[in-house]
């Protein structure tokens, strides 16, 4: 697998969210690398609210280190 | 999609709290961008107390990053 | 709705603790605002423990970020 | 009820570790505020795994405040 | 009982991982004290893919207090 | 058992994450040492979406130490 994760710098907040999905994904992906399985259970848990909340609080953790990584992108408000 | 994120910092700490609860749910939005199921299903889980419960720690967990970015408001105290 | 949070800052621990409570609270409130739905599920989570737990956990995790604001009340040890 | 949390200083890690187990009961109180069905639920959940997991998480999270505050005893090392 | 956690430094990263476990484990006896209990369940637990998942999340925890308090040791490096 | 956690420091962000998931994995092998009821408990949660969510969830609060620890990688940027 080519690099993905080459740095946690983000130009924006936004692009830091974005990676956070990302590397919940990854997280995922490092479990269950098939990616039709993957798809499968996105349909089932993409309908289930408790797992839409525990998703939000994955992504919220994630990003809670990309932007102390980024300094919070204070620079650039 | 337009920029929805262009800045963690606020004003104040109640914008704070409102950009957390926003945040929590575009993390949502990211899994489940249908907004015809996540309005059905906002109505099941704001009738489920473990829901309800998982739904502020979520928040918690988005207002930490932004309190931080913010330096917790201390200088607008 | 008047401002209902102007300050992270509080006098002592304690004081950060009940803020903790209350903010625990609201969030449940920005997705549940019906008040006489919320006191219903009190009712239900105030007897089970798995829930009591939960409730317990985002406390802390409010908490947290209020203890950091005040950079954990040393002077006023 | 007379102040219970005048600090966050404690002299030793472990008794920081009990002040966290205290908070963790705290904020089950703030919520549950009769002894009696707090004791039934503790004969509840004490045999069961699961709480119990959940029990040494919230905990862990109390502590992590708890020994920001104290700047992880090293002076006392 | 004797005093079991004197300090939070730990010479490698490794014995901090091992302080983490401990300290997970200690939790949990602050609330289920007898052993032959805890020896029950954790016979339980440890066939549970969710439960050791959890088992996981608390170490990590605990973890992240021990590494700050050791500043991660980086000169140790 | 052979040294496994000689440091927290990586050279790339991407290392810090195989880190993170080899130490959530380190974490469920301290309750459960048997690697066959391991493997056998990974093939029923590969397959369960709440699983899957909760595995990035544990991997997300590992990096978060391992991140600090390397000071977000900024200098390697």
């Amino acid at each position: 697998m080519a690099e993905w994760l080459p740095t946690l710098i983000t130009q924006t907040p936004e692009q830091g969210f974005e990676l956070a999905i990302k590397m919940s994904r990854m997280a995922v992906k490092a479990t269950q690398p098939d990616a039709a399985v993957r798809d499968r259970l996105r349909g089932v848990y993409a309908e289930d609210a408790d797992a839409l909340i525990a998703v939000s609080q994955v992504a919220a953790q994630w990003f809670a280190t990309i932007a102390a990584a980024n300094d919070y992108w204070r620079s650039a408000s």
